[in-house]
């Protein structure tokens, strides 16, 4: 028999199709380059080590070693544009506001044909400081209500450069999606007077079976209500709303639980297309007792067809608990 | 200077990238075999006309000519199962329901190689009429709470059978996205008055610059915040919450001008990939005076990468009233 289960925080169902189902390793994909037969360096790459002056101008990097580790600079092609006033427009059907806005690129290491579930925890960790660093400076714009960091790896996944980058895209409103989730989790801190996410983080400790690493500031697990094979949550046990929060020792720490799931995914299902996103709270809210903050790790191995178009419901071939079992075997 | 619109029923926001604008012409795909070229039968097709037995049970049909002009049967890799009970099962994190449900195929035309748009009108209405005798038949079985149909046209669209149908998907559940629509639609009536699906229908017919098709019972238009390029909604001018509630001669009209915006975005476009999606209000409250059905188009002309996934928003780069203005001048 399906079944159809539901995420406690986000509200959403998804539908585990037993008679569908797929074992884990039938998921590998076999297509993908070798990370070491790919090259180091590409003339033609924007983001590879001599092209610097290829790129908007920088707007932050970390150094290691006497050459930078990671840099931050503008999208060449933004889609917000950052000068402008956040101006709303309503006129019957069309209601609109200014697309002011960030869109940064975090290039996440000098090389070329690396990955980041590859690069040491300390690159890891220096790709996490220039995520942190960006999102407190442009959280200080009144004018941005919502940061968003995420990477997309592979194709499938929507990238067009293979450099391994990642992104951020600042808002100047709400997305109805977060808003709906802020409202939810209102409601259920309104009833239990505890963060949906802490108590999603307690209930998994307790079952176990889900769950993929653990350190001493973050848990990974994949949700019980995966909307697709594989997908991951990382949290940080204490419970915090934004991202923007995170210490020094929270960041190297999540630095090793982010590179461990990434490397279970590269070696477990051999370097499969993936996107992750770092999900906060608005700005201006980031004290919220009822929010918290996390990392989605998603495989582009499902496709998205009418029935996820028409429902916002997704159908996973994965049993979830199959999935983690899997992955924790795998070398982290 | 990009835009960020906001979609007046849904409250979706959507990027509309000016920076990174195309013009409708440049989206049109080159790749794929023309209708003509490909073979009107294939012996292995399951839903080709002699392999009726190599589908589980009929469970409808609409005949014309001396043979099948439509068949609808179950879907045989069904992502849920209709025999069984609705049973909910609610421990901590775990919340599931059973996976009971509708899971069928709607074959549209007995010749393989057929589009929808390329059918004569009196086979789109056979198969929208196989639509709405599926839907109440289903909607009748008091164990489902939605019912949607939708239709996967090309790879990008999610489809592995090439031979023209649709499907339909009954739930026992209503999908978060759908229940936050519907929440929302009844603040605006609570606020206006009216159904906002209605209010934007007249929003549109005064703006009159992202209409595409009319009729004496449909109008169909572009988004103002569509999500994607030419992304269009089909809406009946009466306000109806319910596909259920389609009348004989509104399926009749509504197969001119389904047909006219599939056949605008063939040949305008060159059989671009699409989805469409028939939406209606979960079973059991088809009187709703604060939602409205309708049919929405969706050809697969972008993709969803994590910028997608972490907001629930998307990224336009083609401006709908451009998009509008070039399928009103192709042929439909």
């Amino acid at each position: 028999m399906p079944e159809i289960r539901q995420n406690l925080a986000t509200r959403e169902w998804v539908i585990i199709s037993t008679e569908r189902a797929v074992r884990p390793e039938e998921f590998k994909s076999k297509e993908r380059k070798k990370t070491e037969d790919r090259p180091p360096f590409v003339e033609k790459c924007p983001f590879c080590p001599g092209n610097e002056d290829k790129t908007p101008d920088e707007l932050f990097r970390v150094d290691a070693g006497g050459e930078w580790s990671v840099r931050v600079v503008p999208n060449k092609f933004a889609a917000l544009k950052t000068e402008g006033e956040r101006m709303r427009r309503i006129d019957g059907v069309e209601r609109a506001m200014s697309g002011v806005g960030y869109h940064e690129v975090i290039v996440e290491n000098p090389a070329h044909n690396q990955t980041t579930g590859l690069l040491p925890e300390e690159n890891v960790a220096h790709i996490l400081q220039a995520h942190r660093r960006r999102y407190l400076d442009i959280a200080a714009d009144r004018r941005m209500e919502l940061i968003i960091i995420f990477k997309n790896h592979g194709e499938a996944a929507g990238t067009s450069l293979e450099h391994p980058h990642s992104q951020l895209i600042a808002l100047p409103i709400v997305p109805s999606q977060i808003r709906h989730r802020l409202q939810d989790a209102i409601v259920f801190h309104d009833d239990y007077g505890e963060c949906v996410y802490c108590r999603m983080m307690r209930d998994e400790l307790a079952a176990k079976t889900r769950i993929v690493a653990e350190s001493e500031h973050f848990l990974a697990f994949v949700l019980y209500a995966a909307a697709s094979p594989f997908h991951i949550w990382i949290l940080p046990r204490r419970h915090a709303a934004s991202f923007g929060t995170i210490g020094d020792d929270e960041i190297a720490d999540l630095a090793g639980v982010l590179r461990a799931a990434l490397r279970k995914l590269y070696f477990g299902l051999g370097d499969p297309d993936y996107n992750y996103v770092v999900r906060s709270v608005p700005t201006g809210i980031e004290n919220a007792n009822y929010f918290h903050w996390y990392i989605a790790i998603v495989p582009r191995l499902g496709k998205a067809a009418g029935f996820e178009l028409g429902s916002g419901m997704f159908i996973n071939t994965a049993l979830p608990e199959d999935s983690a079992a899997f992955l924790r075997k795998v070398e982290g």
